[in-house]
């Protein structure tokens, strides 16, 4: 699992570093992030209400940034439904 | 990403189908998945004691069993200082 994992981390950090902060997305990283890494696992990722409406659901402090942790949720999130494995 | 965490998918099922529920980990496939897949991530993954202290802080309900998501959040938290992520 370890390749795996470090695959996600890096480009956690891949998109993170682009502007701002280097380790927290901002909305036009996540924005960036989702629309061409996650098109299977998130429908619509490409309308900006979508965006909008995961990045509020998921930045818990509402700083406008999301966090590795904050962002490793959605994953998780929509990893078990697509694998059958929500409860 | 997608590839990756359709390899964190498949191999959270081959563990969990191993015994009893197939969506979820008993205590004994949880410590056969650390031991063999997070050699780096988790240390002394070979102690039963380490074994049991992550799955009881994990198993928020209880009931011996973890779900995916349980067993996600452990993954994104070492994931997170192993990448220097954390908060």
């Amino acid at each position: 699992m370890e390749p795996a994992i470090n695959v996600l981390i890096a480009q956690f950090k891949t998109f993170a570093g682009k502007d701002g902060s280097s380790n927290t997305l901002s909305k036009e990283e996540f924005q960036s992030l989702v629309a061409s890494q996650l098109t299977t696992l998130v429908k619509n990722a490409s309308d900006p209400g979508v965006i909008d409406q995961l990045m509020s659901s998921l930045d818990q402090n509402n700083d406008g940034e999301l966090t590795f942790l904050e962002f490793w949720q959605l994953i998780g999130t929509v990893a078990s439904k697509h694998g059958g494995l929500s409860q």
